[in-house]
């Protein structure tokens, strides 16, 4: 199909689908003449992951590119270090992690104290505790324990099967899987409260 | 203090306060005359607040209104209903959500199929079946019984205790805990992804 008939196919303006190409996001059509160039579904795809990952997953067009170019490694793990090395909120390097690494190793896991991942959960540990609201130790192992069940769910599922579908799943599931988390706890809040508010009455 | 020292000791540019004074995020100080106004401690408290709210939580200045209003709640559950209400990002109406709220009520939970939790949650498990990556049932019910563990957790820790801490607690916990389960399960990735490599190369 041609430019105009992808932008219309995929709902998105002509002047934006112009704009990814130029960015790299979207990956060149076939040139048929020197002004033409033909797109297929392989675009189309691409369009529509772009526009899940800005909607959805809230992504800057920089964390857009970084998920497409993990998207063609051809290595799991890697694709899912560069995922998670780059998809995490930019916190300041001089935050100081020594408590987080320690709170994470009393659960026995390995810790790498430079990962961006652990930058970010010092950095909100910090942050709450600077507002009088630090998160109690009980609710951070409970988290921990929830995160590490989720986490051996999802790890071990894309272990087996292709390498295609297995980047596939790690990286997008990195991204998109995190606002699924944050429906579910708050749908998993009002379930609790109204329980215990029923409970109230009750007695 | 004067709304210059205000600004100083908060970190905070002048033009910012008096943009969140503006705003009504920020009370007003105490008036001394017609042209000026002093400050105290709850002003610095407040702006320490919308820090945290806009650069960890990343909400928009109209989720930290939300976030502020809430916080002047006299009840704990109105408080929470209010945060959740609007906190969530804001999903179109004409989203399906029966398969979401089906998926919730086999987990026994009570579902209000209007709450913008289920609207998003619909819209993300759409949005991955329609990159060809749907999220699998059985990895599903793992996020839907931690989330449970969590959101007990969350709950339970909050109806003891004074009323203005609780809200606090519930409104605050809402929205800067999410960043730290993120991050929690990017940490419990790489460790589980450690261990396997690891079980791969001793194999």
């Amino acid at each position: 199909m041609r430019i105009s008939e992808l932008a219309r196919e995929s709902g998105t303006p002509l002047a934006t689908v112009k704009f990814y190409l130029r960015e790299g996001l979207l990956q060149p059509g076939e040139r048929t003449s020197a002004t033409q160039a033909i797109y297929d579904d392989r675009h189309l795809r691409r369009l529509r992951l772009i526009r899940v990952l800005v909607d959805f997953a809230g992504l800057s067009l920089a964390q857009v590119k970084v998920v497409i170019t993990a998207l063609s490694e051809d290595n799991v793990l890697a694709a899912a270090a560069l995922a998670h090395r780059n998809l995490a909120p930019q916190v300041e390097e001089s935050v100081e992690t020594d408590r987080a690494t320690a709170a994470l190793q009393r659960h026995g896991w390995f810790v790498d104290p430079t990962s961006p991942s652990v930058r970010q959960l010092a950095a909100v540990l910090h942050a709450a505790e600077s507002l009088g609201l630090p998160m109690p130790p009980e609710l951070f192992d409970v988290y921990a324990e929830a995160a590490h069940q989720v986490a051996t769910a999802e790890v071990s599922g894309i272990v087996t099967g292709n390498v295609e579908q297995a980047v596939n799943e790690v990286v997008i599931g990195t991204v998109l899987f995190e606002p699924v988390w944050g429906a579910l706890r708050r749908c998993a809040q009002a379930d609790v409260s109204r329980r215990l508010w029923e409970e109230l009455e009750d007695g």
